[in-house]
């Protein structure tokens, strides 16, 4: 199954911490979706999806939810990402679209389990949190592609991981 | 006077922290020698001198050095950023090339003091140091344009600072 890990970065490399830094632009929302409805299905953490949820992104894929503890009418619960990925698995899927926020993003790094990755750097300095592995083992990356998308310079770089 | 700030970031948007990561490829140390002889000058932190300053980025050229303590040979040596820049400008140079390390770059973006940036995103993901000023306040970019550079997969993205 191919993992595609989906990020917003600040252009120094942090997921913004505030409210401007969170909401994504329309133009992502548009890529996100249609990259949700390519794959099908899309996996998020739980604090994430209880911000977005009423979002159109998630109609009419497989929502799978990352939580140990909460429970979400119409859409898959699994515990792990691991278990996330075997549900899409066995429902026929040949690729899973993962979404934030930065804890589940960095859980998928550190287990190994991302094979391709979307980054889109957005135009301002900010802190943040960090995206990495939790062993902080240098991963090399196959650089792709790259391209502004929409009109607010937002830069995607698109990687397969090594 | 228009401040440059060069940034090399990994993907993940750290200043790398491993040898791999602080070794700037060929095709960036050709990038910020041309545009060091356009700008005529470049401002570098003590540290980041020490480990390159046999380079030939740095001749035929005005090398600015931050240190409150150092002395070297051939070189300008200034205690601050703004003595720095002051410096240049009463040389008679309309623009000033800054490069790492992350300290000298931190405490340019903090005190305000840059116009204009490149980001070259490289193709890894490592922990290391971030760039960001030391008041955390948002700074908002002007996206210029963005590239590849040489063949390794460095993306460069240009930014105003508005």
């Amino acid at each position: 199954m191919k993992t595609i890990l989906y990020s917003g970065l600040t252009a120094n490399g942090n997921y913004g911490s505030s409210e401007a830094g969170q909401l994504p632009k329309q133009e992502e929302i548009d890529d996100i979706n249609l990259k949700a409805k390519q794959a099908g299905n899309i996996i998020i953490g739980r604090k994430s999806y209880e911000i977005f949820k009423d979002s159109p992104i998630f109609k009419g894929i497989d929502v799978v939810v990352i939580s140990s503890t909460s429970n979400f009418s119409g859409v898959k619960v699994a515990p792990s990402p691991r278990e996330a990925l075997d549900y899409l698995s066995s429902s026929g899927y040949d690729n899973a679209f993962i979404i934030g926020g930065v804890t589940l993003a960095n859980t998928f790094l550190s287990q190994r389990l991302i094979k391709e990755m979307y980054i889109n750097i957005e135009p301002y300095i900010e802190n943040g949190l960090k995206l990495e592995p939790f062993d902080n083992k240098l991963m090399n990356l196959e650089f792709l592609s790259n391209k502004e998308i929409g009109n607010s310079g937002i830069v995607q770089i698109h990687y397969n991981l090594i």
